[in-house]
């Protein structure tokens, strides 16, 4: 089923998962388009967003978002064209970048709106590369991870949104990048397409061993997205000095309890101590939002260039973004992943 | 016995502790005092630091610092008087703070060394509110934990040569102040004579509560020195955007293997995340040496004035060194803990 003008499909929350999302933790409802009120408009979304931390949301551990509540509409930014307007800012038909949320509709007072040039090639962009994931790298990197002219730096999930344009950066700036990735294909990928120095299938064995002769000068700047195993085996080669910006955890996220022992909490502080690391979470437009503007002039100029290269992972049909979006959660996109909601610019 | 001129007492490294160090594993030795060299001085060492970080140096694995070797003379900053010189720096009368170790003579070639004012009313100060720990409270306070006025701030060892000028810093600098020490009589002087908001007792029942009731608003800085149980009880109470510097982490210290599970490490590393939180270790020498000069122009004034009140507790006899150092590492000591070695100024 495509969009219409009249039915709003939603994706919702029906249950909290235990563990990895299943498809039944998700239902699609269809409801009517609503108009607008005054001070209103209808976005008509056409290009949703599917992010690691959208698993946090399903939760209601604390976290750094309120969760999405059971039958609730799944949050997203989107890309999403102006299909009604009763708000001053706004006029039929303008391109904009929303947090509209799984589904075909979303009435808005503008609040989180921005508006995206008509002249914009490629929209969806605004969701990867010129968007949160690219500006996650960009703030995480430069501000918090300061790489320096022959610093190694490490990052995983190397082919996505955030890891491939960390990796670019640093190597714009001198280092020497070492990127993760999962299969032979996406590793290949990231060193041919991306330029990075040397990249690490944590799917293959002895992937520990491996990291360590890739960064036979230790590790300056590791740019945590992912946790777990990968972590583990980045810990014992951080040099004296080494920052470690942390933007997020996928490996853990689905984790119901904590791991085993022994307790590693004393020796992580032990070596952030021992070896002056610096160590920082961050929410990118929580604690970022006023840099915006300086990141995307300065991203859309190296994309472009082709100094910054992208890849985008498009599923068609919003009915798919919940299988879209567990196989993000076990790395099975290759690139961006966005769900193209309209298929065609004029709907049924 | 006391010092004379003609023998070095040495403590020496007898046996690397196994947990808890014991008397047994230093030794005494006494050899001759040595002539300098061309280019060197001879120091007769007054007085001598003992340090929780003295404990990481009696272990091989590795550290922030080589271990002292079997046999070799303990390490330790110590304020001292050139007894001897062929060096063109110094003469003879001169009072130096110098890395002189456990023992009573040093030679030098001035690495290291550098001259005390004449007119010092007290030169043990220098080894500490106007020294290493004063300078750690000071850069980690100030430069990592940037506090801002209406911050909680906690420190543990709050009468400690360390805490007590991290918490006097702080109230300076217009924040709620919260210390944490062993035992009544130290929680009284830290509120009493120090002017701490509060003091929590950790060897009182209940103290996980008590921490909490006592940082309502939750903690925004935790200048961390001790670990262990005090930062389980502090990991909850952590703001968003909270600030950790880490100087040093006394509980662990004496820790053979690491504690039994669950595993704690990624529930740190998301705490990090979701509360964008910064911890970061330091080196005072290593990361801030060359600010050592502002430090002390701004803590000389602060001490004559009465801003930052400090509390020695001073050990007379080289020989008690072994003993205090091992009660230091279990609080006995109260106050910043020093031996003096010359109980007069011209030995016999």
């Amino acid at each position: 089923m495509s969009q219409t003008r009249t039915v709003n499909r939603q994706i919702t929350l029906a249950s909290r998962p235990v563990g990895a999302p299943t498809a039944s933790d998700f239902k699609m409802l269809e409801t009517a388009v609503s108009a607008p009120a005054e001070g209103q408009v209808l976005l008509r979304n056409l290009y949703l967003s599917l992010d690691p931390y959208m698993r946090g949301r399903m939760s209601d551990a604390p976290s750094y978002a309120a969760p999405v509540g059971i039958g609730e509409v799944m949050g997203a930014g989107t890309v999403a064209r102006v299909e009604t307007s009763r708000h001053p800012d706004y006029r039929v038909g303008d391109l904009v970048l929303a947090y509209g949320g799984w589904q075909d509709f979303t009435l808005s007072d503008g609040s989180g709106v921005s508006r995206l040039g008509a002249d914009m090639a490629r929209p969806s962009l605004a969701l990867g590369v010129l968007g949160m994931p690219g500006f996650t790298a960009y703030m995480g990197l430069l501000d918090i991870g300061q790489p320096k002219a022959g610093d190694t730096v490490v990052v995983a999930a190397a082919s996505g949104a955030v890891g491939s344009v960390v990796g670019q950066i640093a190597k714009l700036k001198g280092c020497r990048i070492v990127g993760i990735a999962g299969g032979a294909e996406k590793c290949r990928y990231v060193i041919d397409e991306l330029g990075f120095d040397d990249c690490i299938d944590h799917r293959a064995g002895d992937f520990p061993a491996r990291l360590a002769a890739a960064c036979a000068d230790g590790i300056d700047v590791y740019f945590e997205n992912v946790g777990g195993a990968v972590f583990d085996a980045v810990l014992p080669l951080l040099n004296p000095k080494a920052r470690i910006p942390v933007c997020g955890l996928v490996a853990n996220y689905n984790d119901t309890a904590l791991p085993p022992g022994p307790d590693r909490l004393g020796l992580l502080a032990r070596t952030l101590l021992t070896r002056r690391i610096k160590m920082q979470g961050f929410i990118i437009f929580d604690d970022y939002g006023d840099r915006y503007g300086e990141f995307l002039a300065v991203m859309a100029d190296w994309v472009r260039d082709g100094k910054i290269k992208y890849r985008e992972d498009i599923v068609d049909g919003l009915e798919n973004a919940p299988q879209a979006f567990i196989g993000l959660l076990e790395g099975r996109n290759f690139g961006k992943l966005v769900v193209r909601i309209a298929t065609s610019d004029t709907p049924a």
